[in-house]
């Protein structure tokens, strides 16, 4: 008989087809698990699979007397108390660098669609006004990629390849990480620096308290009226309000955002606004992406369940 | 007093403005010459600017007898009768690469925004459909850029800046032009191998008589259900019925075009389609390329008024 794993966060079943074929899948589907299933079921359960980012505390944990692992589909585990499940002898693993190639191109994708205004541009075809020669403010040249000063904020897997990619491009790269890396690009001493020092802001640091809200109205200024900011890291990281705010005036040009503090809910004040691009929480969604965060969701479990320790645990600093 | 030229197409003031300030432009506005201006007003006429894509035939240059140099702005001249303007002692010049970056940059936006859905995932944020947890088949994972085959049509400044662009997304590139070129990508013998051995065909050729309509059907069958055609070059190197029905029947998965064969105007055929990414011929449309562009309108007329040949010459093999 295959071993219970319950799903905590909502998932496409497509996603889960997989591990289905390996483990008996209890599917909470986004509900509160005691909801849908009974104490006595939860009490079995030695081992979960959730979205990173989805609030994970102790109390939740402590439903389920027998949890061992907790599985994250993706590199995040953010929403997950680390603290409360390091006291519960719990062990938290993820998918570290599974999807960082997706998340980054989906970052490089909305910078350069937000910086060229592709979404104005193809609504101007296709409402007949290139036709009907409308002029269109939205439709001046923009400053182009070459000398434009990217900053890259976090250089982890994901931030890396964001560097590689926009060099390309024949932009300057930028970074602020905690600590200086062996990455050939210019290293600025703080979040505000490099805020100054670029114009467009990469957020590929990883989420957590410390990073909660440090986008903020002042950093935001730094950027200009050039400025735009793409995040594709966690909602968390930037103060939203002050986003709205700062686009809204035109504080900065323009936004590429992937990630909202309460999804899947993004604020009406972001989607009236003509100089964004939004997309779903799609960073990590390309096909070989997922298949690869599975292969760690599978591998994970396997060495749960065979009684080693997680393929790939969490690592904290 | 400062020599008069002649505006052909139809370009927006702020364009001109630069040459303005050195040189007494008549501007056509897109219109037939000879409905704005009287005969002797065109026959005092040395010099003109046309946009390389606007037709301009022998018939044109009679109605100017003192025509000697027609500048094309932008790189393209294929609008221009070259024997034509040969015959009767006219030179024409045209901006060589100075817009290769800014429409390069395009074109891999075209090609990261058809393949990753961008349009329609802005939708699917901005209608609540994401946040209704509506099911949508458009929003689906697709395959990512890793190992992805993009062929390169054409190896010119423009191809070439494609081709490093979209090696950083750890695509494969290949490539296909008249001669094999000193670059590490892959070369296939013909358009067609290429067509076969990739799955995103960019079209970065020169155009003219040969390469009109040679992306068919053909060519985009061999493309096939993954496949995605990206054209920042002319809309005469696509045979736009075909290609119109390969995205209708899904025999190609998508496209990305910025050029059409009748501008500005994009066929209803294609503005219907979810499955396309739809830009006004913006490719060269930034503000360093544009400043690029006047510089070599500027660098012609001031060479051409001197008495001296050309500054950048067409040169045609």
């Amino acid at each position: 008989m295959p071993d219970k794993v319950l799903i905590y966060s909502r998932f496409p079943k497509a996603l889960m087809l997989r591990i289905g074929q390996r483990y008996d899948l209890m599917d909470a589907a986004g509900k509160p698990p005691r909801d849908v299933f009974t104490a006595e079921q939860l009490s079995g359960i030695r081992a979960m699979i959730t979205a990173g980012g989805t609030p994970l505390g102790g109390d939740m944990m402590d439903m389920m007397p027998s949890l061992r692992a907790i599985v994250c589909y993706g590199t995040g585990f953010d929403g997950v108390d680390m603290a409360a499940a390091a006291r519960r002898g719990i062990a938290v693993g993820h998918s570290p660098g599974a999807n960082a190639s997706a998340v980054a191109d989906l970052a490089v994708t909305l910078m350069l669609a937000a910086t060229r205004r592709l979404l104005p541009a193809d609504d101007y075809v296709r409402s007949g006004n290139w036709a009907a020669a409308k002029p269109s403010p939205l439709m001046r040249p923009q400053p182009g990629n070459p000398g434009r000063r990217v900053g890259v904020y976090g250089m982890g897997e994901i931030g890396r390849k964001i560097a590689s990619r926009v060099a390309a491009f024949e932009c300057e790269v930028g970074y602020f990480s905690r600590s200086r890396r062996e990455v050939p690009y210019q290293y600025l001493p703080s979040l505000e620096a490099l805020a100054e020092w670029c114009t467009v802001l990469m957020i590929a640091v990883r989420a957590g308290e410390d990073t909660n809200h440090v986008v903020d109205a002042g950093i935001l200024q730094k950027l200009g009226k050039d400025g735009y900011v793409v995040n594709i890291s966690r909602g968390s990281v930037i103060d939203q309000e002050a986003l709205v705010a700062a686009l809204a005036d035109q504080t900065i040009a323009g936004a590429g955002l992937d990630v909202y503090p309460k999804e899947p809910h993004a604020p009406d004040a972001l989607t009236g606004l003509p100089n964004v691009v939004l997309t779903p929480h799609i960073g990590g969604h390309t096909q070989e992406s997922h298949t690869a965060m599975q292969n760690c969701v599978i591998a994970n479990l396997d060495t749960f369940f065979a009684g080693q320790p997680l393929a790939y645990p969490v690592l904290t600093a």
